[in-house]
């Protein structure tokens, strides 16, 4: 195993929590063994033998959390964009999916996503595969070999898709789907398997009364897809009547949260109900605002969910998102909140930055236990911002020039350096 | 005068009209004395003796439009995005603007802004300064030497505005406005003056009266904003009580389209007597979709607006808008166009992507005559587009390209190239 210990130094960002930014100029951040030491202005006595990174005037930020993000999607981001969910999935989604049943073509394409991945401002990321094996093991080998750390996940679905795509019944799938799961666990020291019925309208009872037994043996997290569409959320009280809301689904089978650390990608929709039990049982919620904005689905309430306290983080979505880019996601989501304030509810009012900086750095890392700050006993993420090339007149201090670079950091921020859990990833230009 | 003749060769896209995309595979764009002369799959006998520049798999399009600019707050883009119009305007846009008194800060802060325009995807634009002339002439000759095709305008403002960000009274900014556009007018090849009153609000009665004057003896068109905000609209009518409409306080005066070429931004909340006026005067409207959602405006009905046949166009309304970008604008108004559609109005569909890409191009081009098309008779603008940092597995059509490139021209898109009326423009990374 490796030992990182080191110091970096520059002007040092962070969020402890949602309602303060912590900047530390001319600072130090120490890492020992991966982990971080805290934050100082003046480098204290007992760490003046270890190295010096100096990053001079660049800002340095905790690592950020892509808390949803579909891999095989990768290839079509960008494209499409003209449907909504359900029409979407079928048109381009599953079919583009589907070409993941051939090995070689899930190697150009994962190796593609994974090399973008490791150059963007992602440092942890929980990521959706496809239903076949092959193509997420490899997913899984190159996601590891990037040095991020993640969890990635086979796909579970045997109902309500083409048949190219669909897992021949529940049975033969949960048996793959424990031998994947047992074949994985713990095999690589950077990604783990993560227990993924796609959504609940393309799975079985059996299939989830299935996955939620896996999940109690293996003691794995789940992610899954939450109320993002009217029409799909209509779909799933008539494929399972008895449940009161949509996520009650997910919870008779044991994959809501509760002692299955579980991450639902959307909630644009929920109800008081579903609210109350992502609450109680501390389900995440991956707010994904361009996917929000790009499939027409609506906007998730993230001012509400802040104030119940569920936890929560930023998502990509992949490519209901087109942008791979964390700082965007960061925008979007400041964006989105302002157009729900002026456009559904003036009583919830708009996402601060400093919210938006929080969601996307502890509070998506949290998913992964103490990372995205830079508190002593988190491991250390980093990100290094060159804004150099962001050029203005104006002075700035260091809260402004990262405000300026969350806007910016497709028209001439550049990142400078990167690091997970104190191990050094390359960071070339974004 | 130059003459720039020459044939353009690579995959060629542009809209004749809102509905449809042109595109000719390894085709040959003509261009003679810096006109188009059409596009062709195979060269015509003809033009066999132009020389050839060969983009190869590259992709050229019509160069684009930016219609809503502001020059002066470039500095601070990205910056206080936590206000409305209003408040924005007093906290932060009022005091930055104040300082191109100085005309060092301002030579600073203009040539940053007019070489970042010069290596953006925009060839032609429609630019507000500050009060201030002599600054105001500095930014007219820096943006004059870019090659672009601008309009630039003295900002005209003489109440209910800061002491040092008001003209001293109507008579005496009328007098130098007629001084400023009297030596302004056609010295420059690329850059002319616009009339520039701010907005209604800060303008004295006596003020637009003495403009719309100036606007018929000099021949100039008009620049100025409209029904962004709900707050402004009531503050316009509590200042012109006798106007039925926000517009009809410009059309009394003669600034409101008819012989007075008029563009006037946002047009978030136009009263139905606002529309007819803005059709039958055929003013232009410059649709800022960024600024829509950063400064919590709301969403203009874009989808009405086209379907009334009023001429549009996008903006980035710098720095209501953070991006200078006009492909991050393109793929801003179809995404707020699709929360319009979900969140206020389910009978305006949203923009298509051929739509957004003719409003960025023909569109607004159409403002400065023959311009945003590859039409024959058109001012030759052209951007060539090197996508191959945008990496996919999957193999797309020319159409498919530039759509990923409209999403994607900050995570991996690169201008290779840049005509503006036949000239070769430097086009250097996004």
């Amino acid at each position: 195993m490796e030992h990182h210990s080191f110091i970096l130094k520059g002007n040092i960002c962070y969020a402890e929590n949602k309602d303060y930014l912590s900047v530390i100029d001319n600072g130090y951040l120490v890492c020992c063994q991966g982990i971080s030491r805290g934050v100082y202005p003046c480098l204290p006595e007992k760490y003046q033998n270890l190295p010096v990174i100096d990053y001079h005037d660049m800002l340095i930020i905790p690592g950020m959390t892509d808390l949803h993000i579909h891999a095989p999607q990768y290839s079509f981001r960008g494209l499409g964009m003209d449907l909504e969910l359900l029409e979407w999935l079928d048109t381009h989604t599953f079919p583009e999916e589907s070409r993941y049943a051939d090995l070689e073509y899930a190697r150009k394409a994962y190796r593609i996503f994974t090399e973008d991945l490791q150059n963007s401002a992602t440092t942890r990321a929980v990521v959706f595969g496809t239903i076949h094996i092959p193509a997420t093991n490899l997913l899984m080998e190159l996601l590891d070999s990037t040095g991020l750390k993640t969890y990635a996940g086979k796909v579970n679905m045997d109902q309500n898709s083409p048949d190219h795509l669909t897992e021949k019944d529940a049975e033969s799938a949960l048996e793959s789907t424990a031998a994947w799961l047992s074949e994985m666990k713990d095999r690589y020291p950077n990604t783990q398997p993560i227990i993924t019925p796609r959504f609940a309208p393309t799975c079985t009872g059996p299939l989830l009364e299935g996955l939620g037994r896996l999940q109690k043996e293996y003691r794995l997290p789940v992610q899954s897809h939450l109320s993002e569409n009217l029409s799909e959320i209509d779909w799933v009280k008539e494929l399972f009547p008895w449940s009161t809301c949509y996520g009650g689904v997910y919870d008779h089978y044991g994959l809501f949260g509760g002692d299955a650390k579980t991450v639902m990608a959307h909630c644009v929709y929920s109800s008081e109900e579903e609210v109350a039990l992502m609450k109680k049982n501390k389900v995440y919620i991956a707010h994904c605002p361009q996917s929000n904005i790009n499939l027409s689905s609506g906007i998730a309430p993230v001012r509400r969910y802040l104030e119940e306290g569920i936890p929560m983080g930023l998502g990509t979505d992949m490519a209901g998102g087109a942008n791979m880019s964390m700082f965007r996601c960061i925008a979007d989501a400041i964006g989105v909140s302002k157009l729900y304030w002026r456009l559904a509810d003036q009583e919830r009012k708009p996402l601060t930055m400093e919210e938006a900086f929080y969601l996307a750095t502890k509070g998506g890392g949290s998913f992964f236990g103490k990372a995205g700050s830079f508190e002593e006993g988190y491991e250390l993420d980093a990100l290094v911002l060159d804004d150099s090339g962001i050029r203005s007149a104006k002075e700035l201090d260091t809260k402004e020039r990262l405000e300026q670079y969350l806007y910016l950091a497709g028209e001439g921020g550049r990142l400078a350096g990167k690091y997970v859990a104190g191990k050094n990833i390359f960071g070339s230009e974004m």
